[in-house]
């Protein structure tokens, strides 16, 4: 049974201006491809302007630009169709979906505190949180006013948890952690795990054992950072691992201790970033990239996915260093060359020489 | 304290014919090479035929082609070797460490619903479930019959678990999501976290900060999947992510939002498939490998581990992109000169306008 | 609020020479960049010389060789500097970050058994043991003295913990298996989950199905282990999964089944060893390094960040293999000819023989 929103409702919160049938109602959001007359769709790009020609969505979020060709479709349904113009349809479309999630489809979710969640009396609990089953909150932690704790999730002593923030069920704050306001943190995301820090110590045979360097910092996380599940977030040797306000974390990353990850950088998943290294602002990192430690980024550059950063990098852009895939015959001829290349290049060097 | 299978018992369960000396019994199951006459062995390729003629596996699986040299074998022991013949031994081979599974070493389980297990009671049981020690089963969940939950699993409000399928510990399955029959899913697993979807937003300074896109799909996964541990399988952000009958996948595996993976894929460790990508049947994907965002793998593709799919493969083959190892100061000098690769091309093609 | 502790307490404790003003007290550990006079900080290399410089530690641990750059910095803080001398300073501030652990900064810790943890009534439980909220210790497991389980933790049936070692957060040690003393397991690490082994099964498509094949063997770690957060190391096939003595693991890091890691190697996060892998003593591995199933690598072999093992390596040495990252404009030039990279061998070739 879905449910049908008068579109005029959503105008109302959201803004944006209505072009065609303003009646419709909106029964369900859905891609362009897949979308019904019952459907809100949305075209963030002009490239998608085919795929919007062929759609049978009711209503489509759509730049100026783009209204005729929401409009002109064939067989439009009864009343027919219906342009929802913003200046910037995909953040309109993000706005949108925060209001259904909110009005449409909550999350499921625990009120107040489970009576299975073990407190210590000495953890201070805002107002209006939600605390799952067997959730553990140490010693003088802080939780604050409408934070959620899911189930198995542990919130160590000392570590504070800002006001309205998500915790998944089975995440980890560690002791003397923070993060701010709003943030969400996905399930089974460790914070303040011990940094990897070891003294090599000589051994009679001629090899080297590890001694712990103990890591005596802590982990702090701005406000509205978003992390995503299985990811490891080390605490620092001495100083603080620190993450700034809108940073965006995806799946399985490891951030290193020590490390500093600039505003609003997004990161997407399975990205590693070694100890002590300094991401600026406004980066964004592919899936799979690894950053080298002790390493600076500036602000606003972008990494491709899988590329590994060997070096500092000083100047905005985009940077790349990936083995282009091939038929895996091709690619033995061309990778078994590859060992050869500097040999080729004096050989070619040779010929110019004699050739000149 | 070894078991002792008479061999006959065996054959019984899992057919096949015997040679040699049927009458031996079983007492474990062993590699060649540390085989002894109590153990049974199997060799699953003729390039292990010499490991073979040293092992003192009592009793061989393997194929007719290699019964003469398993019997064959010096100073046998006593009553002499056992051939046990099938046409494919590796695959008797896995159904027999199924049997013995659960004939000779089976799983430690809870029986039943542990006592401190938290159950809504609006959530739907089957028969014959095991419930672990701090399970938390959220309101209208549905646990088929004979399904096992591991201890501090977190199966959501409105998730299904299909009959037989064994949760481990700490595994999340997300609200809305669900998992067929006779699947496995190993600790730590997370599946339906938020899918990692924003809208970029001006900020003053010239920069973007990101608006949460809400991830209001889930996640399908078909029947006999095995997903391995500390993986994510991200919600969809409108409509589903997938997994079909049969996939395999290893750990610390990452699957975006809105992937589809076909049915009997495999995946080592460490792969990980941006969102929105499609990816046939009957595929492997190597250990470390990398998927880009809305691409398409045709059927039977399997891309050696650790490369990096940057654009839709449409036929099925073998795919390899990965930057061969070397000694460090060889790889130095031929890296150096890859950044001048298209320079040298450039000059080889200068020279040989000039010498023809 | 610091602690203020006399330098000649942790002489006494440390051992190493004073020279220059002995009196003074350690408030804090600190980098030498972000050091007061209340600070104690260290130099390991000679090349952060001119860091030292500028420092403002009171008390700095270094080589004998840096006394004198240490007792020469301008401006002295009342009393004058104090050089704190050991032949190693990194190794000497790594015990005493151990030291001022355990004195001025423990970590918090659950004393005793948890009233809500659950622990079966035939496992052994060694003396002076803690067992953290909601911790699992299933039948016949035992836990070594002094050891410390982590809330939400789960031993699973006759696996056994050694005395002092420490279990996270919802770590997962599987049945059978073992972990020896001293070690560290951080927060949601899996040890004993399924190695990733089936068998094909051909299906009437022309496809394979695949056959599960039971993971029979278990985990065996040594003492003085450390492991990361969120890793997985997978139980055998038949053998038993090894790690020896004294190896440390960073987060996020997958251990195939059968592998087996030598003494005291150390592998930084993200890296992933396929099954049956053997790799010696005293190697490092990079962050995000790939081994591939069934290798070779010998003692004291160093492999770089990110770069694929897919040949044994017998000699000890350092090794690499990585694309360089550029800016994406010459990188998609370099890539692009480098698949052409044999054809062009083949042009130089021919040129050179023309030109002969």
């Amino acid at each position: 049974m879905s449910p049908a929103i008068p579109l005029t409702t959503l105008q109302s919160a959201l803004g944006g201006a209505l072009c065609g049938n303003g009646e419709r109602s909106v029964e369900r959001l859905a891609p362009l491809d897949e979308a019904d007359a019952g459907s809100l769709a949305f075209i963030a790009q002009p490239r998608y302007e085919a795929m919007l020609r062929r759609s049978r969505a009711g209503v489509v979020m759509a730049a100026p630009a783009l209204v005729g060709a929401v409009l002109q479709r064939p067989d439009p349904p009864p009343g027919g169709w219906c342009a929802w113009v913003f200046p910037d349809p995909y953040l309109a479309f993000a706005r949108l979906t925060q209001w259904w999630r909110q009005h449409v489809a909550p999350r499921p979710s625990v009120v107040g505190i489970h009576p299975s969640a073990w407190v210590h009396p000495t953890a201070r609990i805002g107002a209006g949180v939600s605390i799952g089953p067997f959730a553990v909150i140490d010693e003088e932690a802080v939780i604050g006013d409408g934070a959620t704790i899911g189930a198995h999730a542990h919130v160590q002593a000392r570590a504070a948890v800002g006001a309205g923030t998500h915790l998944g069920s089975s995440v980890v704050l560690g002791y003397d952690c923070r993060i701010g306001a709003h943030g969400i943190v996905h399930a089974g995301t460790v914070i303040g795990a011990d940094g990897f820090g070891f003294a090599p110590e000589p051994q009679p045979d001629g090899g080297r054992a590890w001694v712990k360097i103990e890591q005596l910092g802590a982990v702090r996380i701005g406000d509205a950072v978003e992390i995503g599940a299985n990811c490891c977030i080390d605490r620092g040797a001495l100083g603080d691992t620190v993450l700034e306000d809108g940073v965006k974390l995806d799946n399985l990353i490891q951030i290193g201790h020590n490390v500093r990850v600039g505003r609003h950088t997004a990161m997407a998943g399975c990205v590693g970033v070694a100890g002590s290294a300094r991401i600026g602002a406004y980066c964004t990192l592919g899936g799979g990239a690894i950053v080298l430690g002790h390493l600076e980024l500036a602000d606003h550059v972008h990494i491709s996915a899988a590329s590994v950063v060997m070096r500092s990098i000083r100047q905005p852009g985009h940077y790349s260093g990936v083995f282009p895939i091939d038929d895996n015959r091709a690619w033995e001829k061309n990778a078994a060359t590859l060992r050869q290349l500097h040999a080729l290049r004096e050989r070619l060097k040779a010929l110019e020489r004699r050739t000149t």
